[in-house]
């Protein structure tokens, strides 16, 4: 039976795999690169460095894919069917390197920034290649570091106040307004810099992007203050480096601090 | 100046320590072991299982203290001020450690289950030192796979669905309503199984205790059919062992499956 592992391999520092992952990465055969363009090879090229570190004995088989781009172009009510066809783009080039690139008693590995629990579609797909039927395997998941730990830890705080509830959510979640009934949101996946629509409110930002990279930027404080200085330190990154991973926290105050 | 690390380890699997958390735990001269009663002696010979297996040479010293159990009888409105209560005796007691046993020029480090930024209050009690203004140090936290992230990597799903939010919280705060806002609820410190307050509901339940360990369990399903089945394992592991840590993940379906 094949075997395909996905493993979490943190939010960008390499010493931030987990003993269980280098061990899956020393278990594997076959890796799938999946490249979102040139403007990530640097993510790319990390996944490489990784390997080279963990497996200096090159004992495995290196395939590179092409990842469809989404479409994030359709906004608002659009959003989900968009997201259905690319992944099932996906599935088509999964099912394709499974198939083609596996053999039946090898192990193969995806590997995946953060957590592949957090706002990552590998397990989704892995799971609609198998309701296809035309390829059988067994896989199993190793938690990583997401970008949400990290960011927290090199901000040492806490995600969750003293027995208060906290919330992850999208960037274009927090466009149609502040989640009920939480204060501590971390917002994922936000190319529009939505923090900005709350700058007149009591809310300390914690916000950080390549985290764990020799690129790491991170800046804090109350959002009035903060927000311009994160607008321009993030347009300086991104026009720097052609890309931007960035995350953040929103922390608001009770009321009448 | 003194210097303290922070270290997640992880949700009790001894390969889930990343190799920055390897290094901490190498680069520290004094580990300050709480211990919070017999009950939980298990977790306490885990964490000497790990030094021993890291720093095989034995180059540190250990100080054990006794970590004061929070009076959880205190219910409803109670609960913030004995939680103060609570977490001011366990800053003088972190504050005496380290100013007893942590050399000027040495490194001590307290080892967190999970993640530091979840639920745990190491964090808020070390600043909680520092305010006092006794004693002096830097600090530092590595991130660790949380329960949360353990938990859904070993029932292969993701903690949130395609551009969806989720939301961690307590056992006392999902007994006061389902959240606002989301359908995947994350429950963390629930020793009521307030879970079965919602058993009439289309909701599906991800559970787990002792993730990681040999005594892990895992059960999941509609929540109707798995309440009861994780009520009797929860009992029969209780009764076995001494004591139970889980964690479970709550999936509201949409309305009209």
């Amino acid at each position: 039976m094949r075997k395909i592992h996905v493993i979490g391999i943190g939010a960008g520092d390499p010493d931030q795999l987990t003993l269980q992952a280098v061990r899956a990465l020393r278990s594997t055969d076959v890796f799938f690169l999946l490249d979102k363009g040139e403007v990530k090879s640097d993510l790319t090229q990390l996944r490489r460095d990784m390997l080279d570190t963990h497996i200096p004995e090159r004992t495995y088989r290196l395939v590179e894919a092409r990842d469809p781009e989404r479409d994030r172009s359709a906004g608002g009510a659009a959003y989900s069917p968009a997201v259905d066809d690319w992944r099932s783009a996906r599935a088509d080039i999964y099912e394709r390197l499974i198939v083609e690139e596996l053999g039946e008693e090898e192990s193969g590995a995806f590997l995946v920034w953060g957590d592949p629990a957090l706002y990552d579609s590998t397990l989704g797909i892995l799971e609609e290649v198998l309701l296809r039927g035309t390829v059988a395997f067994e896989y199993d998941v190793v938690p990583g570091i997401s970008s949400v730990s990290a960011l927290v830890a090199r901000h040492r705080t806490g995600l969750n106040r003293v027995a208060r509830p906290v919330q992850i959510t999208t960037g274009r979640r927090l466009a149609e307004g502040f989640p009920e009934g939480v204060d501590d949101v971390v917002v994922m996946l936000d190319a529009r810099q939505t923090f900005r629509q709350y700058a007149d409110q009591d809310i300390d930002i914690y916000w950080g992007a390549y985290l764990g990279t020799p690129d790491e930027i991170l800046a804090s404080g109350p959002i009035a203050e903060a927000a311009p200085r994160i607008e321009r330190l993030r347009a300086e990154a991104r026009e720097r480096k052609g890309w931007i991973m960035d995350t953040y926290l929103l922390r608001r105050n009770p009321k009448g601090r």
